[in-house]
């Protein structure tokens, strides 16, 4: 695997002082015509082994390429805001919008590599992590991301050598740490992990680019020279990629029979029993959220629903009951320009609440395999692959002791019909119903079929859908008011 | 997950007997145009919960279907001949080719499951065998397979009186067993498995369809209709998948050092030397191989190189120490219409021998990142997930106590156009010069970029290349059969 890169390459002064100036004028130009295209973002992971020259390489980048369009992104220990949320936020975080280039010192494969060479971990946890890894590069590309992951290697010689020689160097000797020389004796153990992780994670689409790291005018000539390669060829490939998928259809409806059809949409609360119920509910929901385990969790209230189903009214009487210091409510809308430079996801990592907090999303990340399939606003290869991303996006949020809650508020077409024509009836409801409306209505059946895929694929033991039967809303709110309370009380005691 | 599943849906026989004669004829003419059209096999998982009528479903599309065209695989408790093998063996050899339909009852997810549910193994255990599915899926979608994976599913009410229908049947009461009652009890557990497995490998390409098992008549249409659509709709699908890749392009070669360039091909060995290390070498391979412990190994050993590198040659010095009984030499010329219809592992797999024997193949799997890369003979997307397939398919015969050894004998260009033209002036030689030859060599460049590649990113610590200087036939052949007694002496030691 690093046969390559321990053949001593290196290049001489001469020849490097002469490329130097028309790669670094051939980088600048690549990045000005990326920016302009804004059609994908390159995203640059710099790992490998210490003194391999990881750091010199990256400064180097930022000297060569413009300021502007380049971002660096050191990821050493995690900061309070970042431990307190899944391990991938501050990646998604530190991503490049469309147009601009990300550099990352250090990525997702630092922490499962330091970990299992120190033992704390077993090869099977390295793979989920590799494989987490791969899935999360996987949807970048699917996205449209460039991503180059480069790896910088050093033979045990040659690494004993550098460490020694920077050492030497009053101008480098505090780059060289005890951590290092620790390191060094774990040379062998550490090769073997790496070579697992490079063969495990060299994907097809992104592929690990080993390059040595001994000789500094080699290996910045060569990262350099990939990089200005691969955004070159990039902007000149002038088709979007193709990614239609062979998949099977979906199962035929032969019994007209499904999970909505199904639902009784005649349950009914009398105003006093809800009176009574909200008050019971609310209540609950205010102690619970000042239980002093609350400060462990974090709650994520997810509400889709047909048009006019009641999120709103649903959302306010959970609102009433929390503090507002620690609520967020986030309405999805159509994405913002910077939200649309982003892969799909991002829009909804941002949001994501740290301990202690609930937000509550109207409408979500669902939207994907709702809206935008039915209404083809994305491509039938997207919203296919959007389903296993979706379970993904949910699970390592299930895994960081975040409670997901995901209600879907179904009513009937009858119902709809009626609460539409009041909505133009009554002055300040009229804002709320839009030709859209009227339009979705007659997709009704694309929809219903839409919903039910939605549940049957992404309604898991972990983050299962409630379906709230919304055609009286007293109900509906109390429904929705007890199971969150059960879900957040389940969360607490099972700390 | 199973929501859509658990409805209680029927078909009423008077439907069902007036859809059936329109469904099968409409199969047998789908068959009919997919065994014409000979571009994809139909590959059909049949699994589920017990009683949910994964028989009765095999037996009535064996019923429906043209026999000419569909196979069927129970597979059950492995035979001695798999157990000799790796784990997926089983299943490369029981494929359908193209134009064809294979049906598997019991699948790569049966062990898995059965496993983590009786706490023989642990989740990460699981997550690592869904993920060799998903990859092995991932590779037949991609070499042009229809995929469909049936789940068939029950409620546990369900469940209960479906076994006590059957156990009430004298005609069916033989298909309860202690087993189904014991799995029952197990019924919760069994869920949260299946769960997490249809969760994890539901991808867009190869998505689970789950089918309500208790109604017959609503099962067996449900099944039936979506092969057919699925077929029909790939049918009609006239371009092939476009598996473009948006992948960087490979290391620019800025110093013009190389792994290949960089072997010491003067080495050499004179005769006398060589004929008492041939005597050595050969007589330690032959006491090695009657080692009682050489029972519990396999031995593949494997040669790529440049033409007239002599392969053939150091071949027969290896064979000539070995008890004829127990190797298999396996040359690898152009696929047989029978290979050609199969994924491209497929002739591979069908040679990996049981244990205690010693398989040598002349050219491998290599072919499709060497030949196949340099002219074009396939898909720039091919060969380039290849690297990963072949990693995959090694470390499933490592895993398997496959000690695997991986020759390339190096000459030099000068050293090749000596060997042509000595082969072209001596009869019994000329045969093995031909028009193709010399072609090939006119891309020694192109070949030699493609070798770094290969060893770059197949050299692994579990299947290393043995790089081998081949310009002196002595010192080849003498490396060659050191290496492969070292290699053998540490795979028994370590038993």
């Amino acid at each position: 695997m690093f046969e390559s890169a321990e053949l001593g390459h290196r290049i001489d002064k001469v020849i490097y002082d002469n490329e130097v100036p028309k790669l670094r004028e051939a980088l600048l130009e690549a990045q000005i015509d990326l920016a302009k295209l804004a059609k994908f973002q390159v995203i640059i992971l710099i790992s490998g082994v210490d003194g391999a020259g990881r750091g010199d390489t990256v400064n180097l980048l930022n000297e060569w390429m413009d300021p502007r369009f380049i971002e660096t992104h050191g990821m050493g220990d995690p900061s309070d805001e970042e431990l307190d949320r899944p391990m991938m936020w501050r990646f998604w975080r530190a991503l490049p919008p469309k147009g601009k280039t990300g550099v990352f010192l250090g990525s997702w494969y630092t922490w499962p590599i330091l970990n299992r060479v120190r033992g704390t971990t077993k090869t099977a946890d390295l793979d989920q992590s590799l494989e987490r890894a791969k899935r999360l590069e996987r949807m970048l590309v699917d996205e449209g991301a460039l991503v180059l992951k480069f790896w910088m290697h050093l033979s045990k010689d040659k690494q004993e050598k550098r460490l020694k020689l920077l050492e030497a160097d009053p101008k480098t000797r505090w780059r060289v740490t005890q951590r290092d020389w620790k390191h060094f004796k774990l040379y062998d153990r550490f090769r073997r992990v790496h070579e697992s992780v490079i063969r495990h994670t060299s994907t097809a689409e992104a592929p690990w680019i080993i390059v040595e790291g001994f000789d500094a005018r080699y290996r910045s000539l060569t990262v350099g020279r990939v990089i200005l390669d691969a955004i070159q060829k990039r902007l000149t490939e002038t088709s979007s990629i193709t990614s239609e998928v062979h998949a099977p259809p979906p199962l035929p409806s032969i019994d007209q029979l499904n999970i909505i059809k199904t639902l009784d949409l005649t349950q009914k609360m009398d105003k006093k029993t809800f009176q009574d119920e909200l008050e019971k509910y609310q209540g609950r929901l205010a102690l619970l959220s000042r239980h002093p385990k609350f400060q462990d969790i974090t709650v994520i209230a997810m509400f889709e629903g047909n048009d006019a189903a009641g999120k709103g009214g649903a959302i306010r009487r959970i609102s009433g009951a929390l503090d507002a210091r620690y609520y967020n409510i986030i309405p999805i809308a159509a994405p913002t320009e910077e939200e649309r430079a982003q892969p799909y996801l991002w829009r909804f990592w941002r949001h994501i609440p740290r301990r202690g907090r609930v937000t509550i999303f109207d409408r979500s990340w669902y939207g994907r395999v709702l809206v935008e399939r039915v209404e083809n606003y994305c491509s039938k290869a997207d919203w296919m692959r959007a389903y296993s991303e979706i379970n993904d996006f949910e699970a390592q949020l299930v895994r960081h002791n975040i409670v997901m809650i995901k209600f879907w508020l179904a009513i009937s077409a009858d119902e709809q019909l009626r609460r539409f024509k009041e909505r133009e009836k009554i002055g300040f409801k009229r804002f709320k119903i839009t030709e859209e409306d009227w339009r979705n209505r007659e997709k009704w059946e694309d929809y219903e079929i839409a919903v039910c895929d939605m549940v049957d694929r992404t309604s898991t033991e972990i983050a299962p859908w409630t379906l709230v039967e919304a055609n009286d809303k007293n109900f509906a709110r109390i429904k929705i008011l007890k199971t969150l309370c059960q879900s957040i009380e389940a969360a607490i005691n099972k700390l």
